[in-house]
């Protein structure tokens, strides 16, 4: 067991090497030491060895707290409590992560260590604030990664680098040992590459269970706003949302209409309003004492929003609140009895260059459905929904506080069905079909193969064909292609029989889909029934 | 999508032909007329097309309401709520399913209808009392089944063909329209062979939502008996359900000692203590009005537990539930804070043979963990856990009433892992492990494949090897075994670029994984590395 912890961590530290992304680590810990640690680690523990990432702004004992500015660095004399918690569970820290200083931007591009790049294109932003951990749990480096949310900050860079995150209710989650934002609204987040792997994480930093507030029966209901209200959206994704919202349904949500208004005018008040005076009293003062000469080391976009909030007067902050809360009100009837809304994390995904070009407007963009999260005092649950463009397209579940559990069972919901292509013992019918139904699928259409396929008939019990690629000599062989949760699809992997195999199989539309193929070596003693084009049809035509 | 939802129907009556199990039912509804009702679904609605079996003591209108004795039969004048909500929400019913006559019995054997055989080996019995729906749901019959839960029905026959059921808390969803058998213990239960399924057709039948109790933070926490405390068990059970307990605890659950002796205490005093006359307050005066003439549709078994009921004095019902109530303090005490009893759900499973040669004793161990739930007033899930000796091996989550979602979220940890053997650039260290990592994988060992495989470098970016079978003129090749959720491995296959695919890998040991193939059209222009027995030894060679 501690050989298996001790080998997860030199495979992280190989993998730092292999990416070169040193902008992900603000303090990352000596190899030796972080082994060392690993191979203490009791592991009956509930997170041995699980590598975790911590954002800049939360203390851990031994590393500097620089919340991205190295001025402004404290060496803490104890970890914060969300760290302790996860290191007394067996949780292994890696080093601090890089963020958009003092958690003010949702980019990732406002640090003096450097603009975090994107796991998965390095030209686009990893967004932020939470950008180091968010990227370090991405490329398989860390397994578990604390952030902050404000803003949006452990959910956009959830949603740009295809990983869950998970914004807790308010309060659930001590925020002590870490370095302020906006002190009445911030929580500290999770992200893991799966939801289980994130809600265990959640479960050792929970303080207190509020009781989630009761629902009416029936399905889940999930209020999801038109493409109108949703505003200008990135090319191709008012298609995923409206494909992520069609699987709800089909996965039997009701789906409700909902007015958006309220959301994003509380999200524009966040910034614009007299709600980010309230960062000025985390670092207005550290800030405002940086001369011209040692202020090199803040972001300059950070600064000029910090020291512009100075002048902010109460009564606006009163006149705000008033607003806020006739917001929340509209808000919270446009919800109805919903148990979730789902909206994109984000309308789109910048690249560095558009952010450098404008700070404050691609900024201000990136927050326009997570803003008003906090502000509302509701839950969020950040997950992947697929991918535009080879781009990670991420959606949100935001419900009413504590909350949080019910959010986590429906968003497996929102993760994309697979197809799977069978042309024999699994076709509608036949006596593998069931095995289908039992995995959770559910029949799409017939078709056939590309005219490059070779059809076998298998001397096994029941009689199976097996299917394999020609390009010189094949046919189009009938196909159904079914639909299949991710687990079901693993399922049938976990099942198979040699020799038997999936693989990548080119449909008569030219599409590729998973689908059954056969290994080489078992065809020596079976037939060729290619002609026939159909397994059904060779089946009929010997009685 | 109407095409769709006939299909389905068309399938579900060819599946009713090819597998000639006619026990399962009791009025299974002509093919044409479900096929009229799908046709005129409104294809959006939530459960629109899901095929429903029924429970034959439970209400639909139009069939007879036999509970399992043809002379008891009725014609509902409408459905029972249950089942008009399904309806509603979109479900069309096939028809109602044999039972344990009167719900009285956990074997599907005592039926005038016929014993109902497993839907996996077909000497063995269902498991009941609602053989029926269980076994239309495992066979790919229906996509749902209700059932009926006092003692176990709705979980029992779930454990034994490998399904889902869910036992909900006591008054969570309505009783009209369902034929007694101890009116204050008795619950609707769901059958579905994957647990969103059951899930989603539970959130329909709910009537009222009880809060759960607050829990105390931290990771989930388990109560596991001891092999001690559970008894005599089937041949491997007791392996498997430790199997089963240290998946939780790989998962991050903390697992907790219980004392499991007021539960199976509290279990024996259901048959054979005062609460069984309760049984005869539902059936009792029709069961006493049969003569011996007419007698012949009622099971001598059942009869015999009905009447010797009769004589049961009350004050032995006032001590009975005094006792109870004292075993209850006990086993909520022993749960302490644990949100859930992982339990097996059956200590095993007989054949139909045995049950005929012992029908009291054979049904009396099959209830030792499941009979207590409901005299508790407790909320249980039952799901697979995986298999012994080819048969479903089935485990129950048992915990607070009301905590039926809570439950619902931890059962998915119960499901095994499975592996995946990699061979190339999956490999720890190499580009596309971080992959596996992504998809939750947790690397289990290095070893190598059993010596009748040949590796090929194939002409792709970044490069990989090819492996194929080669009986003849194979080597061993060095070999990673990974474990990955269901869903990781599903999403391997979702993202398998050609001329890979995912077949049965033998490795030096003997045993058979999934693991990473090739199609053998891609190796024509492949250099063979066989000789190099590893991948990583190949490509250290190149330097």
């Amino acid at each position: 067991m501690t050989d298996r912890l001790l080998a997860r961590v030199r495979a992280a530290y190989d993998r730092i090497a292999e990416v070169d992304r040193p902008e992900i680590w603000i303090s990352l810990r000596p190899q030796a030491e972080v082994e060392a640690e690993a191979a203490a680690t009791d592991p009956a523990l509930p997170l041995a060895g699980r590598l975790l990432a911590v954002k800049g702004n939360i203390d851990v004992a031994g590393l500097e707290t620089t919340a991205g500015c190295p001025s402004y660095a404290y060496e803490p004399v104890r970890d914060a409590p969300v760290v302790a918690r996860l290191r007394a569970a067996g949780a292994v820290v890696l080093g601090t992560t890089n963020l958009d200083q003092f958690a003010t931007g949702l980019v990732g591009t406002r640090s003096p260590y450097g603009a975090v790049r994107n796991a998965v294109d390095p030209r686009r932003i990893s967004g932020g604030s939470s950008s180091g951990s968010a990227v370090a749990v991405a490329l398989g480096i860390a397994d578990l990664a604390l952030g902050t949310d404000t803003a949006g900050s452990g959910r956009v860079p959830a949603a740009f680098n295809g990983i869950v995150g998970l914004k807790p209710t308010r309060g659930l989650v001590p925020t002590g040992g870490v370095v302020p934002a906006c002190a009445s609204l911030d929580c500290v987040t999770v992200f893991a590459r799966t939801l289980p792997e994130a809600e265990q994480a959640l479960a050792h930093l929970v303080t207190g269970g509020g009781a989630p507030p009761a629902r009416a029966p029936g399905p889940w209901r999930i209020a999801v706003p038109d493409a109108a209200q949703l505003g200008e959206l990135d090319a191709g994704w008012a298609d995923a949302f409206r494909s992520t919202a069609a699987r709800l349904q089909a996965a039997g949500v009701r789906l409700q209409p909902v007015d958006l208004a309220p959301f994003t005018e509380a999200a524009a008040m966040l910034y614009e309003g007299a709600f980010v005076a309230e960062r000025y009293t985390a670092v207005g003062d550290f800030v405002d004492k940086r001369t011209e000469q040692d202020a090199h080391d803040l972001d300059p976009t950070v600064a000029q929003i910090i020291r512009r909030s100075r002048d902010i007067p109460a009564h606006r902050l009163f006149a705000d609140q008033e607003r806020l809360s006739a917001l929340r009100s509209r808000a919270m009837a446009a919800l109805g009895d919903a148990d979730a809304l789902l909206l994109p994390t984000t309308p789109g995904h910048p690249t560095l260059a558009e952010v450098a070009a404008d700070p404050l407007g691609t900024n201000a963009r990136l927050g326009r459905f997570t803003n008003s999260t906090n502000l509302f005092d509701l839950a969020a649950v950040a997950v992947p929904a697929g991918t535009v463009a080879g781009l990670p397209f991420g959606v949100m579940l935001i419900g009413q506080a504590h909350t949080d559990g019910r959010l986590a069972r429906m968003a497996p919901l929102l993760t994309p069905s697979t197809q799977v292509a069978v042309v024999g013992a699994h076709l509608t019918g036949q006596p593998l079909n069931p095995q289908l139904l039992a995995l959770g699928g559910r029949f799409t259409r017939t078709t056939a193969t590309a005219p490059c396929y070779r059809l076998y008939a298998l001397p096994t019990d029941p009689p199976k064909p097996g299917l394999v690629r020609d390009s010189e000599g094949g046919a189009a062989i009938e196909a159904e292609v079914w639909e299949l949760p991710p687990a079901g699809l693993g399922g049938l992997v976990a099942a198979l029989p040699r020799p038997m195999a999936l693989g990548s199989v080119e449909l008569a539309d030219g599409s590729r889909v998973p689908g059954f193929l056969c290994e080489q070596t078992a065809l020596r003693e079976a037939a060729d029934i290619t002609s026939y084009g159909s397994w059904r049809t060779y089946l009929h035509s010997r009685g």
